[in-house]
This record gives C-alpha cells, sequence and structure tokens, in this order.
C-alpha cells in the first residue's frame, strides 16, 4: 500500500510553522508497513489543494491530508476530496449534536454560527472521525481502492484522532505490523557502537539500524509480523546480545526514554536522594530531572552556584582551591559536589562546573571544558570534559553526562576514562 | 517570481527527523517578496527526486532542494539536477581543495576516499556555495529564466549557506524587499489586544498581524519596499503608537528576542543582581537566565528548594507558616522571595511555589496554582496564578511570568491583578 501525506495550511507554507503533523504521520505509518513516497505542503489554497489532491491519489492508494478542516472559508479540505469523489456535502447529526455541546462549554448560551456549522458536514458515505480535542471531526472517504483520510491540522487533535480513530482504519486494510524497539545507549561513539555490533547489522530479523542523539546512539531493532504476533520473542535474544557486549552504556529501552527518566527510576528503585551543585549548567540539571513526574521523593533542594563567592558561602568550596586552580578544576568540582552533599543531606550530589561560552576560556582552559564530580558516602569521583559546540550545547553535554556519572555511580560502576 | 522547495532525504520522509529545513527557507523567501505555493519532500530515491523536479520546475521559476549532497551512493541531488539541465559533471578545484584542507583537519594523515571526493563535482556552469561548517558545497544552475539552487540538508550548513550565499542570488533576481518587524507582547490575550489595535490591521503600510505564543502574543508589521530602502519610517510610527496603547505589555522587539534575554538586558542596564527561589519549577528558571551569553555578571547563586526542609533549612521560610498555609501560598512566595534575597545578597529575588502537576492538586489548590513572589529592598510582591495545561505546560508559564513579573519591577511598574 503506497501512501502519500497532503498538509494544507498557508502557515505551515510560510514556515510560520514547524510541520510535526507530517513528520508524527510518516513515523506512524511505518507500524503499520505502509509505504510512504512523497509529503506534500500548499497553502489554503482551492485550485493548488484540488491538483495536489489529483496527483496525488493518481499515484497513491492512501492520501492523508491534514488541515483546512476548520470552520473559516479558508478551511476547504473537506470540500475538495467530496468534490474529488463526486459526492455532495452532507450533515452528520453526532457531529452537530457533539459540535453544538462543545461549543456550549466554551461558548455558554451563545448560539452557534452558520460557519461553525460547516464542521458537522461530510462528503456523502464518509467515515466520520470523530474529534476528542477540537471542534472539528476528520473523516475516510474510499472508492475504488483509493482513499482519503482527512485529520485536523492541531497537532493534539492530530495525534488524538490519529490514535484513536485512523489506526482501526489501518489495522483494517493492511495486515503486517512493523514493531520497533530502540536500545538507549551511552558514553559509547557511533563508530565503535558500529564495531561492537558489526555483525549483527545483517540480521534480517529484526533488522537493526543506528541513530545519533545528543551525545547518544540508538540502537533500533524493527521487525515485520502479521496483526496480533508478539515481536518479544524475536526482539529479546538480540537486546540480550546488545546487552552482552556493550555492557552498561545501554542505558535504557524505549523511543521516550531519556536520560533523566531513567535515573530517576534507580533513584526511585533505591530509595535513594540527589542534589546538584550547578556552575555552567545553571540549573538546567535540576531542572532536567524535575520536569520528571515523581522527582519529588529524590531531589529535595539544588543548588545554583555560579560567582566563586557563592561557591564558598553555599557549598564551602575552599578560598585556597579558587586561588590555586581556579573555579574550573577537579578540586573545585570535588569540593562543590562534597558540600552540595553536606549541606543537603542527600544520598549523592553532582557537581558541575566548566567554560560554556562564549566568554571566558583561555589556552589553559578552553570553552568546552567542563569538571564533573559526584559525591556518594564513601568516595567522589571527578571526571573532565572537553566539549565542542556553543554555549547551549556544552551544557546540554554537560548535563546529560553529568546523569549519566550518577547513573553508573548507582549501579556501582567506575566511571570509565575518556570521553 | 514563484518557488517551490524541495527536500530529499529519507529520514525527513520516514519522519525520523523533523523538515525545520524548510521550514526556514520559507520564512526567508518571503523577504525577498518570493511567491512559495509548494513544498515537496521525498526520499533518496533518484526516480522520485527526478520526477520531484520535472514537476516543480514546470510550474516554478526557482527550485530550491535541500539534502542529499553528502559522500554515499545514495546522494544524488546535484546529479539530478545535472542530469535535467542536460550538464555533465565537472570537478571544481577550489571545492577540493577547501574539502581537502577540512578532512585532513578531522582525519589527520589519512587519504581522501573517491566517494568524498564526489562533493566537488558540479553541473557544468553551475554558481558554486562554498560550505563553511560541512563538507559538502552548494550551487545554482540557471537555464533560459529557470534556477534550481541546491542546498546540504544539515540545519546549520544550510543556514549558513542560505544567509551568506544564496541571499546574494536571491537579492540579484528579485528587486523587492519584504520587511518584517516583531513587538513581543506579554500580559495581555490575543483577543484583547487585537481589540486594542483593531483600527491598526487596515494599515497597508506596514501591514499587521498577530501571533500566539507561550503565553505572549506577538504583533508583527510587515512591509513591501524597493532593495536598499530603510523600513524605519514605515515601522517606527506604528510601533510608537503600538506602545501608546498596550504600555508597558511590548516587552521587547524582535523575533529572536525572549523574555529572559529582555530581563537580562534590564538588569545589564541598570546593574543589578537577581536571585531564584524555585520550588515547582525546579532550576528552569535559574537555568533559562543562564543560558544567555553574560548573565554571570547578574546571577551569582539561585536555589530549589523542592522539600519543606529545604525550604525553611535554605531560605528561612518560617515552620508555621507551612503548618498553616503550606508551601503554595503567598506567605510562603514572600518568605521564599525574602529568604533568597537575604542569603544571596543580590538587588531581587523572584520565588515561584506551586503545584505542577500531574499530582499533588487539591480542590482548594488544584493543579496549575503558583504563587509568584518578586523582592526588593522596599517590598515585596506576590501573585497567585491558575494555570491550565500539563506539567511543562505549568512550568514554562511559571518561568515566564515570573520574569515578567521581574521586568515590571525594573521598570517601576506595579504588577497589574488578573492574569
Amino acid at each position: 500500500m503506497i501512501c502519500e501525506i497532503l498538509s494544507v495550511g498557508t502557515e505551515l507554507l510560510m514556515g510560520q510553522i514547524a510541520n510535526t503533523d507530517a513528520q508524527y504521520i510518516a513515523a506512524r505509518l511505518g507500524e503499520f508497513g505502509i509505504s510512504l513516497y512523497r509529503q506534500v505542503t500548499v497553502g489554503d489554497n482551492p485550485e493548488r489543494v484540488k491538483e495536489a489532491l489529483n496527483a496525488a491519489l493518481s499515484r497513491s492508494d492512501l492520501v492523508i491530508t491534514t488541515g483546512g478542516l476548520g470552520p473559516t472559508e479558508d478551511d476547504l479540505t473537506k470540500e475538495m476530496v467530496g468534490e474529488y469523489f463526486g459526492r455532495k456535502m452532507v450533515l452528520d447529526p453526532a457531529s452537530l449534536d457533539a459540535l453544538t455541546r462543545r461549543m456550549q462549554r466554551y461558548h455558554p448560551g451563545k448560539p452557534m454560527t452558520e460557519n461553525n456549522r460547516k464542521q458537522a458536514y461530510f462528503p456523502e458515505g464518509a467515515i466520520i472521525m470523530p474529534n476528542a480535542c477540537g471542534t472539528a471531526p476528520g473523516c475516510i472517504v474510499e472508492e475504488n481502492g483509493k482513499a482519503v483520510a482527512v485529520l485536523p491540522g492541531p497537532p493534539r487533535e492530530l495525534k488524538d484522532m490519529f490514535e484513536k480513530e485512523l489506526t482501526k482504519y489501518l489495522s483494517r486494510v493492511s495486515s503486517v505490523r512493523i514493531h520497533s524497539r530502540f536500545l538507549r545507549i551511552f558514553g559509547v561513539g557511533e563508530s565503535s557502537v558500529e564495531t561492537h555490533l558489526l555483525d549483527l547489522f545483517h540480521l534480517s530479523n529484526p533488522t537493526l539500524a543506528l541513530y545519533c542523539g545528543a551525545g547518544e546512539v540508538q540502537a533500533r531493532m524493527s521487525v515485520q509480523l502479521a496483526a496480533g504476533e508478539d515481536p518479544c520473542g524475536v526482539f529479546d535474544p538480540v537486546e540480550a546480545e546488545i546487552r552482552n557486549r556493550l555492557g552498561d552504556a545501554v542505558y535504557a529501552v524505549g523511543r521516550d526514554m531519556t536520560m533523566e527518566k531513567a535515573v530517576l527510576e534507580l533513584l526511585l528503585q533505591q530509595g535513594r536522594t540527589v542534589s546538584f551543585a550547578e556552575s555552567c549548567t545553571g540549573g538546567k540539571l535540576a531542572a532536567q530531572l524535575i520536569d520528571c513526574a515523581g522527582a519529588s521523593a529524590v531531589l529535595h533542594e539544588s543548588h545554583v552556584t555560579y560567582s566563586n563567592d557563592a561557591k564558598m558561602r553555599v557549598l564551602g568550596v575552599k578560598k585556597e582551591t579558587l586561588d590555586s586552580v581556579g573555579a574550573v578544576s577537579e578540586a573545585c568540582a570535588r569540593e562543590m559536589a562534597e558540600g552540595a552533599r553536606r549541606i543537603s543531606g542527600a544520598d549523592y550530589a553532582v557537581s558541575v562546573t566548566g567554560i560554556a561560552g562564549p566568554d571566558g576560556g583561555t589556552p589553559d582552559k578552553p570553552v568546552g571544558t567542563v569538571y564533573i564530580a559526584v559525591a556518594e558516602a564513601e568516595k567522589t569521583c571527578v571526571k573532565c570534559f572537553h566539549f565542542v559546540g556553543d554555549r547551549t550545547w556544552v551544557r546540554t553535554l554537560s548535563c546529560v553526562n553529568a546523569l549519566n556519572m550518577l547513573r553508573l555511580r548507582l549501579l556501582g560502576k567506575e566511571i570509565p576514562e575518556g570521553q
């Protein structure tokens, strides 16, 4: 089955917003073994919508449109689809009812305008997809082996409708399922991961591919199965083999997993707490952990000590340390972490001190020089990094490496040398 | 002049990455008064690249391609463009030289492979666009009033080449310029901004449009002028009129300005310092300010006090306060801000305490209830907010509102009631 995505919207065409809808749909279609050859974006222009729809249907079995379903005159996707199939627009009483109730909730007592009613009209015979998150329902029109699925533009509405409604249709028209499992790998470069897994790339069941993220690598296993079959039997032995080769570099499983979620899970499992002492990351490390629901159980306090004075006063860093080796040093990182652990009473404390740039670099300590320390009851580990990139990138890599060092210590592992 | 964007890349087509290149180009083309009617994305497939290129050139004067310029066999955009215009691929010695030097820097002593040399070949007669950020140069091929501009896929390389090279070409082929100026507005809802500016929407010189952001509204003024003309004479009086009507709700000018940059500028101008006491925002507020280069002059320390114990121990919040009205209260926000100001010695301290969710809400204080306080020498202002959204959204709105309250106090203004 060949599919094409047709995105309709002047704000997309003009670059006012990114087309995350097309990205989401493209990624999801793969799960159903549906081939996607083209994505096309046009503005809210009837001629160009019509032309793009004709071209898409001439070469594809399924066209998925996004946008152009709202109440305004500009919104004309559904009407163009009706015209293509030669169907008149008819009122769907259930949609009108749902729309009326939603409008009353938002604008109590106000009568609904005629252009709002437009959202309850569909090409005759269409499969209607209710919109649980907005006013405009979607629909599917089928004829002679060709189909058009019409989805709303707002990403939240689109994703909800795709998940709740369109997947039912896709499950019916496609008998295969492509399953994927993502292994998240940190602390090993892409080429090194490739070398370790070289022979596994020849597997066809599952196939294996690598992707790069912020300082990390993702290994994706994929397999095509008949609907209803369980992929675990295919994935589990290959995952075990990858873990066998890469060890603790595999920090999590799942596309939506992050280093902070993995660290939070370990802290919760072990009933341990952490506190941070941040200089160049300036609160970003704490903010990342606290972004995960449930963080209040493991982080009670955290400190940003940007100035030398704050490092001494808040964390107890020694004046001699700052005078002799400076704030960006192994000794300062160690004293920051140990001080943060002492004042907070946390089981672990992690410190970050470095030069994020653009200014502040010296020949000795160029921009990107960052010391990270993890303090715990028995010892404190410190590691020096030399990151390459702008201020934001240096801070991003500092945070994820700090979290990874904490993860390794939670697992009882030594921090490896090198980057 | 009509343009079309053709994005080439299987990772784009499959939704592994978002097409930010197309968004960037679309937004920039507008500045040159060039009409964009379509964006098309295809994978690294010679037939579909060729077909899409033919279709695009049949209906447009200029096609801008992105991606498919690298060293691998899959990379074939340039070759397809050469084929379309019937030109053979010829070596550009200057590009080979630059490529050789770059490769030597990354892989000293290693001979360059043949497939890497491919990046120095271009359709005969092409205008070559050097790549300051990567290995693959771009090019422009023109014939009979049709042109194709070939840009690399990696966003950093693409933006740099667009800015340094392609704008020279666009300036030559287009005699008009569309200038825009963005006024950033905070604390006034979109419909209220619309009401205040209603008559200005009828202006044609400049035109005025509104866009919504995270808790803010942007008013965009646009005007078309001949190349070389200065838009200030058009924009300045309208900006003055908008400021006259909206007052300090206009917090900055410029598309890339942010609330944190605006606050940093004010702090730097006035030579004042700030410290934060964060509960539900958990370091995000400090991290946002420190993300701006130059922040070390205005923020020396900051604290995350997530637990009640930390609020008391670090900031001196009273036990009676926590026992009587709880941590999410006007009194606690006030004591947190005053404590943070006292311990840090900063001129201003801002505190945030609230319920970000998903848990922790009560009928009295539902998820989204957030108190923000600004403490300064003479007084402390506290305001209560009721945000609607998930954990991330509540924390995002908390940060931007906290910064806005600080901004108003830096301007000597009272914090208005309501949201």
